[in-house]
């Protein structure tokens, strides 16, 4: 749970950091930035804000705001009764993001995951991704990312999947944030 | 066709409008972009630049320019063997875009199509994109756009769809651009 202050200076700050990425957007879009905690309460450790322009039944597109060092938690997306999970391609706008997938793992990551959930980590080879770079994740692929000290800005495309059936490594996670006083 | 000449100038100044966008490209991207003249010959009123970030069997994601006054034709993906056809979503990121789908007709339409061409364009439906607006398109329904004088940069998402099977209203294209010296 976040309180709402937070919810508003994380939508804020996302807002400001779409800007700085030269993305342009409407009143109505500012007001639909989605703040995600995860559920773990740590949001600035631990979190996402994302402008979705698109979800329908068979595309999705949208924009994902990392506050600097802020982490997406581990997570993939299963192919469920023979459905195949969501395919999704990040492209980095703007900053710096850290990708880590299976693989060989970095000697010395540049990311670290939020230190009292560094066991829910388990992924470690490194993508480092600069303005102009994306990487397509295959369904079924755990991966995290993180954002440098700069923030960053990223794009994802992919087709449409249910987000509830995301499957993250860290037990204590919901993927729906609530907002202290909703 | 086109020439070599023309291709080269369409592709240079489309790298101009995605700088002009604040559109992060690599070098690589550069050398991508793709330039349609929809086998007419007359790019420069009917013709498209395209840069693809990603065409998998799930998900398209690009970016279009449109130079100044230039027209993507009239056109339609249709729905085939029971296969919807592609949704489409454009969004407006950088200058105005006039849209022209089914329906009321505007009465006096800020785009023109090219006037030796004008019989082939008959959905006069009228949207005006700036930066930040965006419309979804269903599949099988005709549609066409033009930038207005200081040319446009769209971004388009949609589910994968051979655009061999697109259906122009305009017999004389082709969607495959050759390039003369090919």
């Amino acid at each position: 749970m976040i309180t709402q202050i937070d919810f508003q200076i994380a939508q804020k700050r996302a807002l400001e950091y779409l800007q700085r990425a030269g993305i342009a957007i409407t009143p109505g879009d500012a007001e639909n930035i989605e703040v995600a905690d995860y559920g773990l309460g740590e949001l600035w450790q631990t979190g996402l804000e994302l402008l979705t322009y698109l979800h329908s039944d068979r595309v999705c597109a949208r924009e994902l705001v990392l506050l600097p060092w802020q982490t997406c938690p581990e997570h993939l997306h299963p192919t469920m009764d023979g459905q195949a999970g969501k395919e999704e391609t990040i492209r980095c706008r703007w900053g710096t993001v850290y990708l880590y997938t299976p693989g060989r793992p970095a000697p010395s990551p540049r990311a670290r995951p939020p230190e009292n959930r560094t066991r829910y980590y388990s992924v470690w080879h490194e993508t480092v991704l600069r303005p102009g770079d994306q990487v397509t994740l295959s369904p079924d692929t755990k991966h995290w990312f993180q954002s440098g000290a700069a923030g960053a800005v990223i794009s994802e495309f992919s087709n449409a999947c249910g987000e509830e059936y995301d499957l993250f490594t860290d037990p204590g996670i919901q993927r729906v944030t609530l907002v202290n006083g909703d």
